[in-house]
Parts: structure tokens; sequence; C-alpha cells
């Protein structure tokens, strides 16, 4: 699919937590933190997942005019009804823009630009605006020490428009699988029909984040594996290929994976947990728009973005930047 | 975009509330509700929805073997993480099928069907299923008795594969805009980062629906009224070319607009809200489901989906069916 990313922008809130802060507030140390999640420090946001995410949005809009479509790609909402693309456009002063939400939870972000992509080559819309905001922090369970360490707060956006006639960037390809017996392994269990907000059966943990990181890791590194295995031989490519590797920044055992098993090397694997933690969906944008930023991608790089979300879910894609 | 719907399931709970029953318990009475809202009665569901969602999937996907994409059109989730596409694959007995959330509250089932379509123009997909499934009793607020009056529980599926070649089912237009100045007139304000379940701030209004009726209507009516001009002017149609026009079901009054303004036949309006109530983003694919079951739409016949939902978000599809 014919589509070119023209816009990148980010969001980190100026707020700094260091493993050293958190440790005592949830009974461990910073050696323990930082051995086990990786995550040194993280942001927190003081401003809501609409208006972090317009930050991002605007410098993606930077001279880029109006977009004609604003799909939201976060992995928690600002609130259950209207869903927050809603927000996202009133942040940015627009109204009569097409907006929606796709959620995957930490893969949204790659599904929606999946989406977009295929919404511009049917040349339903042009110019399609995609923003992830996630505010981690603020469902984080402080009794559950290894995700209470892993999230992170921040925003990240791109747009993307048809490529002009002699440029190359696409989509090259993209796969997703859904796993559900790992439905229970990544959970806020509450906020919905379930375990309702005003049912006395729900405790404040059902209102926070759960996750099971040996078993994650455990589903998630075959899954990948096999992934990974499949889209290179599909495509005939080989991990040299490959100008970057961005992986979701599920936690620092989960990206080291990728050159422990995965074949590819340390240098073209992007790292950013120790500095910023699981930021949930708007971890993959924000490894791109960081990575970008420091003028460490060129275009036609073939960019190949891996990861895996709560459900559980498997997703990839193969792009010629 | 040549698509078609060759599965179509619903699932109404059997427990019935009436008018009367509910009158007591909001403060007003039978003949109130019915005059203002015009639900006679509700459905109550006992199961959660993604049960629900999977009874409705079981009979769109009778004898069609199993769906390559899982997408979840639902107003409200079962949870907030994973997405409820994950429980229903889950409750389908499927595993490895891709599957993710499309969120933009009652017209989730309009904007899944026409990204669903893009998918399956674009050969990505050949057999997308699409849920929608709400149990808006469970965020009713007693206290809002208009709300209150009108919610009601249902789900229903539909399964959608690339036109056979010698048939002509397609989707000839689909349109969406979304107003934020209308964000506050529809909301669940908790649930998420903005008025989080924890947090001391957060009232049970909060988490419980909460919508402004004349304000919506009064706004809606114009939008609608415009999208509708613009549909039939593009397409080259007038009413009488559209032989059923489905309504999304969110009140008497605006159901009634469209024969009163929209120049519709009110024989060719489905309605159904006097049964069933405002069942959220269940209400669209519902009342496709409840007229295709009594065998009053036939192939080729020209439909004409509407709707509004919270945002505020107006959205038409004109489908061959």
């Amino acid at each position: 699919m014919n589509i070119k990313i023209t816009g990148i922008g980010y969001y980190l809130p100026e707020k700094i937590e260091t493993a050293k802060e958190l440790a005592p507030r949830i009974g461990k140390t910073e050696d323990w933190i930082i051995s086990r999640t990786g995550v040194k420090e993280r942001r927190i946001s003081e401003i809501d997942v609409d208006e972090m995410g317009a930050i991002a949005a605007k410098t993606a809009l930077k001279n880029n005019g109006k977009p004609d479509l604003i799909l939201n790609a976060s992995g928690v909402g600002k609130q259950v009804i209207p869903d927050t693309s809603v927000f996202f456009q009133k942040q940015l002063g627009y109204s009569g823009i097409p907006s929606f939400t796709i959620h995957a939870t930490c893969l949204s972000f790659l599904v929606a630009l999946n989406t977009a992509a295929t919404f511009i080559e049917q040349k339903k819309y042009k110019k399609i605006l995609i923003i992830s905001a996630d505010r981690g922090i603020r469902g984080r369970n402080l009794n559950e020490p290894e995700s209470a360490a892993l999230l992170g707060d921040a925003a990240a956006a791109v747009l993307i428009e048809p490529t002009p006639n002699n440029e190359e960037s696409r989509i090259i390809d993209f796969t997703m699988k859904t796993f559900p017996e790992g439905s229970n392994l990544t959970e806020v269990r509450g906020g919905g029909t379930n375990l309702h907000p005003q049912d006395i059966k729900t405790t404040s943990d059902d209102n926070l984040f759960s996750m099971n990181g040996p078993s994650i890791y455990k589903m998630a590194r075959k899954k990948v594996y096999d992934m990974i295995k499949e889209d290179l031989l599909k495509n005939n490519l080989t991990p040299n290929d490959i100008n970057l590797l961005i992986p979701h920044q599920a936690s620092h055992l989960a990206i080291k994976a990728y050159s422990k098993y995965g074949g590819f090397k340390e240098e073209k694997i992007v790292d950013i947990i120790a500095k910023t933690g699981n930021c949930v969906a708007a971890s993959l944008p924000l490894a791109l728009a960081l990575t970008y930023t420091k003028n460490q991608i060129k275009r036609n790089d073939l960019i190949y973005f891996v990861g895996t979300g709560a459900g559980l879910s498997a997703a990839s894609m193969i792009l010629k930047f």
C-alpha cells in the first residue's frame, strides 16, 4: 500500500519519576526495578490524554494542512463515551472531521496505521491523523510491583498521505493474530459491563492494570518468533535487510529477545524503555518519533514494527519509510 | 465496494421490563415514558456482552465457515483491557484470528461495516465478522429519567464477504462527520483517565449514561438533514429510490423526524424502539437483523442507514443488499 508518513510528533511530560523514587512506594529496591523491567525513569503526565495527544498531533500536522480523518489509537480512553478521537479533535480546534477509535491495546497504533493505509489506498481519505496517548500511571497498581514499575505516560502522532508518484514509501506487509487463551494475562478488568464501577463486587484492583509478566513473556516469545520467521520468509527478507526494528516497549527482557532469539543486531533495535517505560499504545509511535527526531531514519529505510498486546495479540508491519 | 452480507444474527435477552415496571423506579408514569421516548418495553440481559455477542455471531456464521477477522463494534466494552473482540473470539472457541475494536459509540457498527468493506475490497480479508453487543441497562442512571427510559440490551452480528461476480451487492456510499462541540451531550464520563474509578472526585453519576436529549435532537436534526440531502444529491437518488431506511434507534422523536422532515414514507422506516429501546451500537444491526428475519429485505434492495452517536457524530451508508 502506497502511503507515506508525512508528519511525526510526540509528547513526553516534563515530570520524571526515577526508579529510586518509585522503589519505596512498591516495596522494592531501585536495583530490583532496573534489573526486572529495565525502566530507569518514566514520565508522569499532569494533563489528560486528549491534551497530550493534541500536542503530539500539532507537531505531526505542522505545515501539512487539516486532516480528513482522525483516528484515536490509544490503549485506554479519556472516558467510556464519547470515544477519545472526539476529544482530540476538540483540542485541535476542528469540527466536522470524521473521527473514531481503533482499539487493540498496545497494538492500537499498528492496527490503525494499517487501517488508515487501506483507506488511503482505496481513495477514501487523503490525510489521516493517527494519535496514541496513554496515561498508564493513572491506572498503575502499586501493589503489583512489576507492572507498576513498567508503566509510563506519553503520546505520539503521525500523519499519513498517499505516496507521491516518484517515491517509494509503502507498507510492504502487515500481520496480526489474536490468541484469547491469553486474555487474562494483561487486564484492566473494570470500567465496562463486566465489573462496572458501580458494582459492589468491583475491587480497586479491578480498576487498575494487572499483568502477568512471566506468562506473557513465555507465550509472546513463541508467537512473535513464529511471526518474524513467517514475515521474513513471505517477503523474501533476512534480518540484515531490515534497517530498524521497532518493537513495542513491553519490557527490557522482551526487547532483548529480538537480538537474543530473533537474529537482529542489537544496534538495529530501538530500545527507549530505560527512559520512558512501557507507554501502552503510545510506545510504538513514540519509539518511531524519537528515532526520527534524532535523524536516525532515512527515506526508503525498511522499518520492521513488531509487538504484542493484551489479548494476547501479536502484530507486525514492514514499512518502507 | 463489492461486499455482501452473507450472515445476520441477533440476540434479544428473554427478560422484559415494561414501561409500567420502570415508571416508579424513575419517578415518572408509564404514559410519560411512552410519550417521551416511545419505549414500551426493553430487554435486560443477565449475561455479559461477550456471551450476548457470541450468540448473535453464531447465527451469522451458520454454515459460513470461520471468519478471518473479528471486529467488535459496540458502544461500551466488557472491560477496559483487553478490548471486547478478544472475548468474542474466546466465546466462539477460536484462536489465532486477528481481532480488534472499532469504537464510535452508537455508530460503531456503520464505521466497522465501512472499514470491513475497505479491507475486503483491498483483498486483505475475505470473511469478516462484525459484532455489536451492548448492555446499556448496566450503565443507566435512574436519576436521569429520559435516558434511563430509553436504554435497552441487545446484540447483533453480520458476516461480510466479497460479492460473487454475477451479483450486485455493494456499499454505494458512506459518510461520517464528527462535531466535538456536542461532546458533552452524550457521555459516560468515568471509566477512563479523566474521571478514573479510583479518583476521589469521580461520582456515581460519572460512571453512568448521561444524555441531553433535547439538545442532541436539536443539533442532530440539522446535521442529519444536511447529510441526507447531500447523500441523495451526490448519488442521484430520491427518497423513493430507497427501499428501506434503517435509522439508529435514538428515540421515537428522532425516528419520526425521518418522515416528518426527511421526506421518507413512514412504512419504509424501520422503527423497533417500542419493543427494544435504544440499544446503543447494537440498535442499527439489530434493526437490520429483525427486518431481515421477517423476510422484509430482498437482495438488491437499497438500504439507507443513518444515525448519530456521541461526539456528536453523524453517519450514513447506502447499501445495495
